[in-house]
């Protein structure tokens, strides 16, 4: 039997537990030469998700009305047509919100726990850290000495931005919501500050914990967050623009008609760069991300925090809280 | 005597005539060893001036109350405190609305008029030209098949984005004001084809334009016509942003509160790149501008329209023509 978590409706503005729907159905056979069936061992929930609920031209097509919700898997391969997969492999699939799947074989990648435990290969050795390397090395790419402010600080993403920052020698500042979160970012992730994105005086904390202004903001956030740090931007900075998390229930109502020639005007002067990514854009650097960051994480220089959640009938509530903030760490459902 | 033009008060919204002041004064005089006298011949108008009124840092110290009103000027040495500059060299210099300048020799670069005559080291051959193809070839990087569209593209930048970008095989599209101009854009300056600002149906008429949509932006406008623009964007397209023209005088007061939003999401989806610029930060490629440009210039083989206006008791009432439009190619006053 094969449990799966399929879209049940759209969601206009906050989705809610209805939008899902958990169904049994049967476990899939495997049909073509090169398949294999997958037992989802770990299913990573990311902000992204949430965009793909939507109706609407993205990077990606929108899951639809009765799919299965897609995500990223650590699965174990239970029965194989190709001869690169035995069966009790361990691989990073994209085996989505259910408990078995099957996929093609090319599609997979075998992890080696040997370096890390299985739920790092969705989170620091996974897409996130990855993410994080592409975006601040490629896009942002900063300079020692330099000031880095990164959005949702304590997330998988973020918390990886902060480090690769600080082993450059950089001044980083983490922006996370609430003092608990900031307190996280300082004490386990070593951001130099961090400011409280609910502060409503988040302006004048930014300002505080950013003396030399900003050189580097890892875009996770937009909305309000944005309109804070782009006073603060100094000439020339940079910024990845990696996620636009408070953007994806709503486009943005922050009332203030100015805000776009604000913004333009900044980029004008500054000479500053906005760009989007999204990680597969760099799958040429992978390997060079592997090798730097593979040794650190089996010695345990980078920091690492997973937010494991057990059971697959709670996927939907933890990926609504993690919409919120909830969560701590890199979300993750252990099936 | 020498006559200049002094900034009488800031303006607020669209200047008008009486925040510009006719002072007569003493000739100058040399006075440090390097330092040479120069009488004005041709003078630049640019749009850039507007934002120079403000007391607002931008990338450059705005005007002072009483100051002269800087600008470009092609002058000829009358009197030379400096081996280099023998008096009757034509130079390039920022001489400003006046007759007569002080200005140190290292500021200033000689023109050679077997190349093309003066006003052409003040357009094609001067900042204007090489705006152009510092902001497309290092920030468009343009590719042979893809869609270039320009802003202000009758103007001495726009035109020669254009040029620039066809003869790298791009399909142009040029965005101007009013039928005469889509006009020019097409007959005179070769694009491809052409959109009028003032349509009420712009976005329709850039959508037939770009049935491909657009790969660069070259971005000289800002407020609704980047809105318009945005939408068509492709997936990897870069924005060089040169200018703002239409927000100089305001600070963007068209009412759409989601406008912001819309433009990260696009950033984000279409992994976009957004850059400021401005043409000092590409010094180093002058040369090699010139080396492309200057033969081109010498044998015709680029367009150039410049609308030369006699007598420097005129330059308020060009000026404020050229906020509007009203110019036709590049705007410069003849002393």
């Amino acid at each position: 039997m094969n449990r799966q978590w399929q879209l049940a409706r759209r969601p206009v503005g906050d989705p809610s537990s209805g939008d899902f729907r958990l169904v049994e159905t049967a476990v899939p056979e495997l049909a073509a030469s090169g398949s294999v069936l997958l037992h989802n061992r770990y299913l990573s929930l990311d902000p992204y998700m949430r965009w793909r609920m939507n109706d609407a031209k993205s990077y990606a097509p929108p899951v639809a009305i009765g799919d299965v919700m897609v995500g990223a898997t650590i699965a174990e391969v239970v029965q194989s047509n190709d001869s690169g997969f035995e069966p009790g492999t361990l691989v990073l699939a994209g085996g989505g919100w259910q408990d078995y799947a099957v996929a093609k074989a090319a599609t997979l990648r075998a992890i080696d726990t040997s370096v890390a435990d299985a739920p790092a290969f969705l989170s620091v050795l996974g897409s996130p850290g990855f993410t994080a390397y592409a975006g601040l090395m490629k896009i942002g790419m900063p300079k020692a000495g330099e000031t880095v402010v990164v959005g949702a600080a304590t997330g998988p993403v973020g918390s990886m931005v902060g480090q690769l920052a600080k082993r450059l020698g950089c001044r980083t500042v983490a922006i996370a919501g609430g003092g608990e979160k900031c307190k996280l970012a300082i004490e386990h992730f070593g951001f130099d500050a961090a400011v409280d994105h609910r502060d409503p005086d988040l302006a004048a904390a930014l300002a505080t914990a950013c003396p030399n202004g900003i050189d580097v903001y890892f875009e996770n956030i937009g909305g309000r967050v944005l309109d804070t740090v782009v006073p603060l931007l100094n000439d020339f900075a940079r910024v990845p623009v990696c996620g636009l998390v408070s953007q994806y229930s709503d486009e943005g109502s922050y009332p203030d008609e100015t805000r776009l020639a604000l913004l333009m005007r900044d980029v004008l002067v500054k000479r500053l760069t906005l760009r989007g990514f999204i990680v597969t854009d760099f799958a040429q650097y992978r390997d060079e991300f592997i090798e730097l960051a593979a040794p650190l994480v089996a010695k345990g220089e980078i920091a690492r925090l997973e937010d494991v959640v057990d059971g697959l009938e709670n996927a939907p509530d933890a990926f609504l809280g993690l919409l919120k903030g909830r969560n701590r760490g890199k979300l993750v459902i252990k099936l």
